[in-house]
């Protein structure tokens, strides 16, 4: 602990990254940043856009990038984007930015960061366009974890040749990811076809009785066939569930 | 009226025949059966046993003897069908009783009664063996308004191979009713593939969140293909809608 | 299948058309269209407009009037529809739009294009002004499926003598959606009076609890007459499921 | 009070009288008898056998007579019948009972107690059979209040010939209240038609989504008439509301 | 119906005066408007503002004064009276119009119009500020069925020195009608203080579980004391109910 | 700890004692008893009778006298305490049993046991009779912490003389737990008439809409005046929270 | 009294101060404010922003400032702490207001009020930044009701060794609230390490099932640890009711 | 085939192990039996006694054994264990039966069939003892489908010392279920301190509001870690998708 303190003392690790070290989190001005999650629990810390103002959005990005050389953030809109881009340009201006406007999330890396690498491929399927929200989420974030991604898109139930047609690709993959809204069936369909584990991620789409993705959440929970479940719109726990396996399936490879 | 009357009176009629000529009910000790629901809806009137005594169920069923030469009674336990068993060995000795202890139904009819004969055929699907009960009593409505009945039975989407292999005699029907329990995801699949209309009837199976059939219902109101429901276990409204759209198909032919 | 690619690379096919025949269905940049729909399952595919971009609508749309004619969307709002007119403008001009602002349905055909006309009636009865949009959504794709559409409006149970005049014009259906707000009790009071097949449709209307036509949906489906029902404000889905009846009556006309 | 206290030292009075008066209560073993309910709010003090034991529900109907000169008890069960007729014998043999095993009430009254006579009349409408329950309890209670009972039964709306004829009945009447299961529509089309107050008193029948009364309870607080509704099953509920507006309409006559 | 239509052709009569006459009901661009609603149930029609066009409520409004000489709209937004407004003031330019913004109410009568007058007070009662706009709404239309209006305002029982200083104004009136949000309390306290019906009228404040009044509503319902309830925010249903049973008042005074 | 070995090794000290020392819990056939509980959080541990067999709860009862000199069961039925009464007969002879069958809980102390004493007293008050339950529970516990009891018994709002008559008792507590079913509302006029915390406590009183307890949960949740509220029935939750806040009143006396 | 009045007529009291001393409120053009709240219930009265005017919530701040010396508002907005500025710089230009615009709460104290002191101190625990909200809400009204605050912040279970760190500074407090949205574990968490009264107090964070804080809800009403919980965001209750509980220590201390 | 059937004919191949070949489900009296669920999906087919009389399952077991030498059957009662024991007794005199009475799985084995063995390790851990059932269920399956299985049972965060000290034992899991009813706070930190995928097994313990498993399943869908969840009480489930994880672990190894 002498050398680190010494180190900052001499300026060459910032008080942030030696508070990490040390603590297991760094403070910012907008709460405490988990700097060791990833190494204890095998997922990257996330930064949730939703209810934080585009300054704590950047802040705590500005700490993730100094401490982890990376800041992730799901669910941020254009003004935290922009002062995420802002802040970065003062205190990390090598790093670059990857921001999916669609599916709202945002990934910071510095030239000196290195992404884990793992010999696994997840297989992230949709049933129709208005999945691609969750979809691309979970898709962000298993890469951000290391795995390989496959995209199966818009192989709903209710045409059944169009899901017939991709079983080999599915049956390729070492785990699955399925979105579905409406009735959420396709998920139950897939886990028939396949023999690899499937994670239902229930879409919010769907009026009425039922909508908002509640009947697909209740559905792939009464599934008849074997899935596990996470919650509406959940794109970032299913990837990240996504990917612990796929860690445990490279780490015996 | 007057002919009817003195039919009456001379013992020619009885007076619950003359009532439900006259009122388009029965009046029993039990309630109003009635009488003209078939004539004037083209549902044959059904006497729900659940919640009502043997001896209600009895006089309700002598009544439907009386005036329609056939009782329906659906939801009927075993006491309830040895007091109709008792009166009717009584009042209408020729008789007949059909009864399915597991669907728990009883249809009597008196020799001369005329079942109509309806020229389309009913295609009555389930999921599972599960299933069975409100399929059951689908059926038996089916086919006392006279429509042919086809049985498509254990085709559930876990594993599609059986689903497949239904197809073709799925396609031959003229409409078809879908029980599935769970997540009750057959009716969709079902919908995809034929160009009939589907009625969704969500059965009763199922613990947990979603239970007791309410995951299968709201994913049947949620359906990405076009579905009209019923509500759970309500396989004697699915079988009367079918009935209706036989009697349309009937009419034309 | 050659004779087919031999005519694209003619240009006398287009390659969404070549796809359409061959795969079913028609990619483009916004996802897949389903243009072997209405020849496999009886109901042309429709473009739902809510959740997705005026670019989006517009591309599925050309897809559509491309490989089968017609466009049909619901549920879009004015900025989709210009960047549909716009496109339209460009790829077939000659085609012409029909757009109902309130109930928020579109559609395109081309001057080739064959309605299929069916010898069946479709009667749409609503209890108030206040059903009017699910109610009009379900006439549009009643007659896009080619079945004549009786309209009888403002017929709520509050002033019965306004359903008792109605009575005779709801027996000359072949069958009837009923689309109720609040109670939803007309689709229960109608059923009881007519002998044809009646769908009950459930209309977002009321307040505190039961609002939302959650109150409507569980009447009809726990309705003292025999109702299939479809999720609130789905218009759509009830006519599809009219239309098919419909064809089914008409086949054997 | 000097007076009362030696009318109870000269055993004239007994304590739990004197306690009625003075304090407005009276005590059991089994809790306290609110004996000046009916003097303060209009409203005789029922006691709800549900939930309690048989000897608890003796010693409260014990007070209430010896109070009161009745006892009102609600959802009594046989074995509690019983012991309040074991109890009555014992300190009140010239008392009646009277008791409706099937609507589960009990009534003793002494010989000296006078019931209350209202110029007015009540109106109790039932939808079926199985509504006869709450039905039942609610016309003992407005006749317990003083006023007339008018039972109107089984004119539910699926053969609305029946609730047509009743028609000229419901308007005769000073208040309605009308019992409904399943979809509960039969409130709204009364209430319709009549220019009197409508108490809807929804009913715990039907089964699937909205069973057990709550579909009747959502679709009467929807209803597009004006009605006021009380709490599935709570007959009781129902005819002291409508025992209340008699006792109104009797104070001005 | 000769002297009637003869008069219609002298102008004497408009159009819509005579349908209503005739049929029950006048018939606008937006709409039926139940002219005879008043007399067949004593309600007088009302239009409810919500999910109308200002147009449309202008094109009913004008309905109504030229057939009873009155309109009353609720919830009812600025637009939409201005529209009212000026439509008025072609047709009718010697009407009145009143308007509450904060209850969002507006009525107008035509010089000519008789409001009824009746016998009876209504007393209007709430728990706080913000149970104004549905209890205003119940004031108006008691007061436009004839029945003299009692506000007691204030008197939540969260003080209940409040509440017990009111007993005696509470005790006064002929029917009460208590307006109460959060925790709903106030309508028990009250029923348990008077002798008179009380109709709660649960109000959609609070927030989190049991929000949005259904907190109000349920305690309502199960309230100890016997209480009739009407919707949430159904201010206009209350006011109704109690105008009816004023009417039964007066009729016998 | 080498002590404490050789006393088990001595026999002085039972390996369950030892067990509890060391680890912080003992563990038996049926699973492990917290026995630091009470040291570590103030709470003495108890056991759920709810889902136990009768020899689990026995040989949790056994640990917990063995280790702590005290048991404390609840929601326990007569089989289970016939099962620990044989128990304790064997094992601690000397051990006194008491049972409260109603209240469903049961108590077991060897002689040496020392129950705490707080200078703090706690009210229970119930709305009535059918609070009995929970509250018994609640008062057990808050015996067994230490604390003094005082129950203020039926003292329901619908009879509003009987609550005020208490306030002088309710004003002597230093902590207050109200149950009450049905509307819950007696916890929110006692708040407003006392300046001490008042724990409520729903009961699951009361049938149809808001039944079970869930009306007076969501009403204490919602109250307007300041409550903090326990589950339906957790009448164990409820005494321990206000024996904690018994427990720091008593520190700082 | 009549010292009290003459005052008023010299101009010495204000009518608003003397309403207040005489009946317990004071009425202001907004509604009552209940100026003896806090020496009644011991609770600070306070003005609820939600759905009032900047106008009404100015004219009750006033009439606060008037009566106590100090108005508290919760759930203000800029324009109604805008209009409660421009009243107060009128009636009290000595006053000075402190605004959290976060946590949404406005307190107004004139230079004479004296805040009351409590020797005890409560525990303000957050799992993360989105808790902010309802725990600041909290803070405040405990120290307005005078015990010493101590805030542990962002010390949620998802990496427990920042609760671990955090368990020293817990165990000092007299009374926890632990303010937890999404699954809401850790007041469970801490009660279970604490041995002094844990007051849970949800957020509304968290989407899909279970979201806007009713998991959270839900599962500190479950907890297996003895946790009093209030509503979802009800930081001002949870704040009372630890401010009592320490009024009571105080008392003791 | 010809091949199959000669050996069918010659009586060496039974005809259910022919149909289950070529079919790849096998018919009996009871229901089909998908004999090729495991090759396809990788999950032994498992017969559910739920709802099946003993007869049924009996049947069922018996084709199960036929066609794959064992049979799986879950939620089972005493009488359809008696009835499979007989039927295995006369057809399968050889085979072994497992059945744990509490967490009511049955397993009959015959000498030739060999379980499959995976190298991988599932923890299934246990909060407390209430969660016994649907984990025995679990780790029955886990078993089953080849996995090694740790128990770690008894560490509900009520006592936080027991999950801690059982941090190494979890954290050497390849992958781990964790059951937990009430709040189910357990898998959410449990999910904190390993870095192994954690699936969420909700148990349904409880009462009152969020009781029957629910609050334990909408906690961990909202779980601030990432779980993966499976429906209340379906260890089935949970057990299958870790033995599909250990499948994919253990084909790389």
């Amino acid at each position: 602990m002498r050398d680190l303190l010494e180190a900052v003392a001499a300026g060459e690790v910032s008080p942030a990254e030696a508070e990490a070290e040390l603590a297991g989190y760094a403070t910012s001005g907008a709460g405490r940043f988990d700097a060791t999650r990833e190494s204890r629990s095998g997922v990257p810390e996330a930064i949730l856009g939703d209810g934080k103002t585009p300054a704590e959005v950047a802040a705590l990005a500005e700490t993730a990038v100094e401490t982890t050389g990376r800041a992730i953030v799901t669910r941020i809109e254009a003004p935290a984007v922009t002062a995420v881009r802002e802040t970065v340009a003062d205190t990390a201006p090598a790093a670059t930015l990857r921001w999916d406007e669609r599916a709202r999330w945002l990934v910071v890396t510095t030239p000196s960061f290195e992404r884990p690498s793992l010999d696994a491929t997840v297989g992230v399927v949709t049933a129709g366009t208005s999945d691609a929200v969750p979809a691309g989420e979970a898709a962000m974030i298993v890469g951000e974890m290391g795995a390989a991604v496959t995209r199966v898109d818009d192989v709903g139930v209710a045409s059944m040749a169009r899901t017939i047609d991709a079983v080999d690709r599915l049956r390729d993959q070492d785990v699955l990811i399925v979105a579905a809204g409406r009735e959420g069936a396709l998920p139950t369909v897939v886990a028939g076809l396949v023999d690899v584990p499937v994670i239902g991620l229930p879409v919010s789409t769907g009026y009425g009785h039922g909508g908002n993705g509640e009947a697909a959440l209740s559905g792939m929970l009464q599934s008849c066939t074997a899935l596990s479940v996470v919650n509406v719109d959940a794109g970032f726990t299913a990837g990240v569930q996504a990917g612990l396996i796929a860690r445990q399936i490279d780490a015996t490879r």
